[in-house]
């Protein structure tokens, strides 16, 4: 019954997630025990990228039917889906996974519902372990010899069900002894590079250097970085990506450098109900995280601050997307319609 | 006998500096008394902007020619001499202010030595205010009407003798009703964006936003953007320039959006003996300026990191050198030759 990764267990009847806030100084487990619970997780930060706040999404959905006993319909369940899909507007997982559990129990009631909706968030969960780890040897195969690579934000285990989707290339490489070293952008305002991807790649030996998100254009223009490679929160139909807010100025970077600039991301990720990027709605998150750094202020009281959490990177930026099917080169509509009617090749 | 400024007072006996390490939350002056004690404030960062390190290593070295009495002498000074060159590599501006003291005192001894070094000090402060205004004008002439500007790290009153060289063209245009915003980048690792930048902005009523250096790419995507305005640390003969690390990036970025990319900066910091960018020293700092903020750590506690100070944009990249003297379009070698044989015309 116990489905578990580096920030998720799932243990039948309640979810732990780890506390992400706190790291790397503090490993702290949050007991997640309804939607309620599970929304707040997603919105506040204890658990962030796309692919874990899908999987979490799904669990905090499963508990919510759960609890109702013998009530649970999707009747009793839509507030509990409102309040999920709200916690966070930019990552399309949340609401693949919200939709998936739909399709997977839509005829079900009371406990053969919540029984299936639990089925069905642990095969996210796996599944998705499954297609970062496809994922990382399709991408891997895209890098040359001795790679040194820049990475953005946490795409690693942390933001998935495991090995990570950028992270997860990333892992793959370095396992094919394919790497010499990874650059990680410090990723402000949340820190998600200092905090998470360090601390990941120290705990497994990849090499690791960390940087000033402003570093990554001189690293490129002293020919120290042979590839970008992000995550994404949701891929438009022709393969405009929003990711966290930086990836853009590292695609507009690595174009004038001549690098390729690559993306990771499970199907899950693609959107082909949105037709391009100006579709995306950019979630705007709070002037602290600018303003302070875990609690010191660093700028004056009131100072007014523009913190959007992504950016919007267009196709003709991306060199290659790379999902758990393969990879799609130059994406443009027809490439991702294509790829998104291809079966699964793993 | 008083010259003062908004981060540097000279009270003829000794100088004092206001701690820009505790900026925004306390307002704190340190005496400096020698020529140890400045090298050393200007190397932990108490006083730091190119034109502000020039006029404080002059005083440095007023002070340490005063301290001797009769025993002043160039040859008792290059101990002195060699302590401040040494405060920090990269900003010419420090090199130009020891040569000029030693062209104006250069024949003599003793206590008149001492008082020469104050008064040529004296003028190099005053006179980098007045090079401050004349720049604001030119530069404010480049600016469409309405312009909304982003800026770097912190080149304002604090920076410089006063007024500021990029934040003294946007002091200037919105003298004159030109400017509608500007937005300031934070500017890892040190925070002079947030920290002293918005500070400045907000105390002189000049609509700031603040933002993370990794937005900048989106600003400009979204339109929101009229112009790029940073200062120099140095500017080779070709006029390649030595700033803040994050200027490249948002050079690229500029490029990428066609939007004007300006440097502003005093004729001293053009050094016509180094022929490109590839000559200059890079600064590289502590890591933990990276991996903690404010001793906070972000980051596990003994991860690698790469912290440059500065960063070379290549001339070409620069729309304009704005100067006391003028604006230089699209700089190459000639024309700075030009400029640096024309006489001031302010």
């Amino acid at each position: 019954m116990a489905v578990n990764s580096a920030a998720i267990r799932w243990l039948g009847d309640h979810l732990q997630l780890l506390d992400q806030r706190c790291l790397p100084t503090e490993t702290l487990w949050l007991d997640i025990r309804d939607s309620q619970q599970a929304a707040d997780a997603i919105r506040n930060m204890v658990v962030r990228g796309a692919p874990a706040i899908g999987i979490t999404a799904a669990y905090g959905l499963a508990l919510e039917a759960q609890s109702m006993g013998n009530d649970a319909s999707w009747v009793t369940l839509q507030n509990a889906v409102a309040t999920l899909a709200d916690s966070r507007p930019t990552a399309v997982n949340l609401f693949w996974a919200l939709e998936r559990l739909q399709r997977y129990a839509g005829d079900l009631q009371g406990k053969a519902l919540a029984q299936a909706l639990a089925e069905d968030a642990e095969a996210i969960h796996r599944e998705d372990l499954a297609a970062n780890q496809a994922m990382g040897e399709f991408g891997a195969d895209l890098l040359p010899s001795g790679a040194t690579v820049y990475t953005h934000c946490n795409t690693g285990a942390l933001a998935t069900g495991g090995h990570g989707t950028a992270l997860g290339i990333i892992r793959s490489a370095w396992a094919r002894n394919q790497l010499t070293g990874v650059f990680a952008g410090e990723t402000r305002p949340w820190l998600q590079g200092s905090r998470l991807t360090s601390w990941e790649l120290l705990n497994d030996g990849i090499p690791v250097t960390l940087v000033a998100d402003s570093c990554a254009g001189q690293l490129m223009q002293q020919g120290k970085i042979q590839a970008v490679i992000v995550g994404a929160d949701r891929i438009t139909a022709n393969g405009d990506t929003a990711n966290k807010i930086g990836t853009y100025n590292l695609a507009v970077l690595a174009q004038h450098h001549n690098i390729p600039f690559i993306v990771a991301a499970p199907v899950s990720t693609l959107d082909p109900a949105l037709p391009n990027g100006s579709h995306i709605v950019i979630e705007e998150r709070d002037a602290n995280e600018v303003r302070n750094v875990q609690g010191k202020s660093l700028a004056p009281e009131h100072c007014p601050v523009y913190n959007p959490a992504f950016d919007i990177t267009p196709a003709q930026l991306i060199t290659a997307i790379v999902t758990e099917r393969g990879v799609v080169h130059c994406p443009d509509t027809a490439k991702i319609n294509s790829h998104l009617a291809q079966t699964k090749e793993s």
